[in-house]
């Protein structure tokens, strides 16, 4: 696992494997707990493949009660718990635990009701993000959040990552279009934040519990915004001789008060295998690559696609195709929606990374990458949300080469080291995991991070959640205060009265 | 009327009284239409009762068709209409005009629906502000913004006018907590903008529509957001030896991004009528006196006491208290909410202005009006939501006194000048209605207005709504294009495309 230091197992808890899995199979019967090496082994890695451990022991749960059973069982016996959604983390936020019971919600994968006058879903965890697009597109309606992976990817999952997409730069993040959850704590309490309005009283819980990555509790069901689908969309597909041209350009357009649907940055190694693996019809003599999609009623699309081509030619532009059907709108997106997948076919393996910088330092950032390429000797192709300075460089190599995933790995801590220098941060969407863990003291204090264990203390006293994924070090929490949520709220019996 | 240019009167409109008033009888049977001059008296004006003026008709529709066939009828026939709710206008926003129907949405007086898991209440547009909270507050819930007017105000009115309020600085205008309204065209089409859910799709008709002064359309039905009473809720009453240290008091709350659910400031004047009037218990050895209320959950509202304390001391507060019970705290704003009828007992009239200008401006405005109060020679007491900017000087004058009004006039366009100068907005949320009409060009542009008027032209092309209003000066629409709203949709014939 490439020199990665999880916590130390708990060998009382390994001893005692047949009576927990005994325990767990009374607790989710038939087929829920899997306990044979052969049959967890589909579940030793998540997306991000470089990192791969065999679970302790797999419990499935179907019922939100047995979720809580399980958590309020684990809380009692000291048993670590790894949750999971489908697994598609690229920051191993679900890499499982050799110590730690994995529970995985696929099998919470209703859609519990649409409501469309107050234009809200509630969903289980296990349905997929484009699960809620597909079930309400009939109507009109879309959720908006919409990651690479949507098609496997679950909304419990998202809730845990505060995932994003393309459309996260118009729309949002996760955080901003979940209105609710049903949460289960460690401790088997089942709370509810949130519900089908916008912002709940009192502490923030559901922000917090937003991009938590399954470090405060298992969510057992999701309340999501679903949002009318645009009367229009038009996209333009523009060409630079420079990633500085392409970096001011989208600059420019966000500085006039445009905000595109979409605005997707491509590089030239990017631009080249995406062409070379579905023919979309992309210039090959650019270094840069923009597709920016205007959304919204028809005059007003038509009036901004103009506004952004006029902005296009004052950065020189080398290239630009205006859709002028859907058809030709899909195809300007095929090559970035297939870059992933693209870049694998040139290399054996890719590290996809994510950091998100100011937009104005792009082209510092960019030029940057390329000496630490030559400098690693590891090639980068670069496809990134330009509109929110949220980066993608995905550096290739062949883990098969003896020492490639470390130099990798020195490689992309770098890139994220070089986003917090010029401003920015460690994530955009994919979260920390196991991935940036050990770059948190990089953005962040001490301090800071004692304040943010506090909240984890808050809701997981004994760490049993997620050991090992985001904080680099765990403090006791005797030392970070009391700090307690009980029923949904916040209880704080140290803090000092005025 | 003071020299106050109103729109030329329609003498062909004058000559069919007769007829007119048949055939909106017809429309509004029984007691809907008001047309003899005595009873008519009670609607000569709104709560800028420096102005008045004595309706041409007076109708009460008590059905959205009868406002939809008296509107097509009024539109048909080239007869002006000026809506009223419950005519506390303090910007002559509901002033009569000779020669315009008034439509009195009075009897639209019903909760129509009270959604509590959505948090949203739908009513008619008579129900009073207070009234919605009235409703709801068994539950634990509230309306949130609360103008003065909150006991007689209309909540058709506050759409009108964007209300806002001392909770305003936390929890926003009318324009945050309107969720959807249907609205009645000057032509009787009957539309819907938004819903029960928070955001529109395509245009922001419901935007425009808040704070349109009665321009545009006859609202007719409006859902809001009701938001959950906060748990616990504690006021400090701080003094200041000037208004210079209560001004940076009240940026440097802001600054440290603490948003208390009310922050209000009162000057010498102001503080000893309320004194005299309730005996609140105010100090009277200060020059400005601040309310600050935090609300929320009660550790962090402890907390944030504490916090503003050290802040007010650094400040160089005189005099500073804790509520330390809910009386307390009601005591504090017993001389704040009776301020207006307190200046009221000092002074035969008062002119009651309403400016807002950057936190940090308000040193040098306060000082400049204490020049320009004795350059007129009218004295001013300031009542104001601090933590806005938002100022409410009262002009103290007596209307017997030949001339008085007028220079009372005089003083107050000078400090609205003034806010703008400062870089501030010539209304806060009493709107402009007459009373800052003609000083819309200190604001803003020839173009400016004129791209307002253009949406002002979608709506009522024949500008038969509420005329001499808002606008100094109107344009034909046939000169500014010819965007049109049809069926809740924008359309724009005119619109060139790319």
């Amino acid at each position: 696992m490439s020199g990665l230091k999880m916590p130390a197992l708990d060998q009382d808890v390994l001893s005692r494997r047949t009576q927990i899995v005994a325990s767990l199979s009374r607790i989710v019967p038939g087929e829920g707990v899997v306990s044979n090496e052969h049959e967890m082994r589909v579940f030793e890695s998540d997306g991000l493949t470089a990192y791969k451990a065999l679970p302790f022991i797999v419990v499935l749960p179907e019922t939100v009660q047995q979720v809580a059973d399980v958590l309020k069982y684990c809380h009692g016996e000291n048993i670590k718990v790894v949750p999971r959604g489908s697994g598609t983390s690229l920051s191993g936020g679900a890499l499982p635990l050799e110590d730690a019971v994995l529970l995985v919600m696929s099998r919470f994968n209703r859609m519990l009701e649409i409501d469309y006058p107050n234009r809200c879903a509630v969903v289980q965890p296990g349905v997929t993000n484009l699960g809620i697009t597909t079930a309400v597109e009939g109507e009109g309606f879309y959720y908006a959040p919409d990651p690479s992976s949507q098609i496997a990817c679950s909304i419990g999952g998202n809730v845990a990552e505060n995932s994003g997409g393309v459309h996260s730069l118009k729309y949002g993040l996760t955080a901003n279009n979940v209105l609710g959850v049903e949460l289960v704590t460690i401790e088997g309490e089942i709370i509810r934040l949130g519900g089908k309005y916008l912002e709940a009283d009192g502490y923030d819980l559901l922000g917090v519990i937003t991009g938590s990555e399954g470090l405060l509790g298992v969510v057992t069901e999701v309340t999501v915004r679903i949002l009318q689908s645009p009367e229009t969309a038009r996209a333009l597909l523009v060409g630079f001789p420079s990633s500085e041209d392409g970096g001011q350009c989208v600059a420019d357009i966000i500085s006039q008060g445009i905000i595109p649907g979409g605005m997707e940055m491509m590089d030239r190694p990017a631009i080249h295998a995406a062409e070379d693996f579905v023919r979309a019809g992309y210039p090959l003599d650019v270094e840069a690559l923009l597709i920016v999609e205007l959304d919204g009623p028809e005059a007003e699309v038509d009036y901004l696609i103009g506004r952004v081509e006029k902005i296009a030619k004052q950065n020189k532009s080398s290239t630009l195709r205006i859709s002028t059907n859907e058809e030709e709108r899909r195809s300007f997106w095929a090559g970035r929606k297939a870059a992933f997948p693209a870049v694998g076919r040139i290399s054996p393996d890719y590290y996809c990374m994510d950091g998100t910088i100011p937009r104005k330092q792009l082209p510092k950032v960019l030029a940057r990458m390329r000496e630490l390429s030559e400098q690693y000797d590891l090639r980068v192709a670069n496809v990134f949300h330009a509109g929110d300075g949220n980066l993608h460089p995905l550096i290739l190599y062949d883990a098969n080469i003896p020492g490639q995933l470390e130099k990798t790995e020195e490689f992309g801590a770098d890139i994220l080291r070089l986003c917090v220098e010029v401003g920015g941060v460690l994530t955009g969407e994919h979260g920390v995991g196991v991935e940036k863990r050990d770059l948190m003291p990089e953005m962040f204090t001490e301090d800071d991070l004692k304040q943010q264990q506090r909240v984890k203390c808050a809701f997981d006293e004994k760490h049993l959640l997620n050991p090992g994924k985001v904080f680099p070090q765990l403090h006791r929490c005797a030392e970070l205060g009391r700090m307690h949520v009980h029923k949904g709220n916040v209880q704080f019996p140290d803090l000092p009265r005025f």
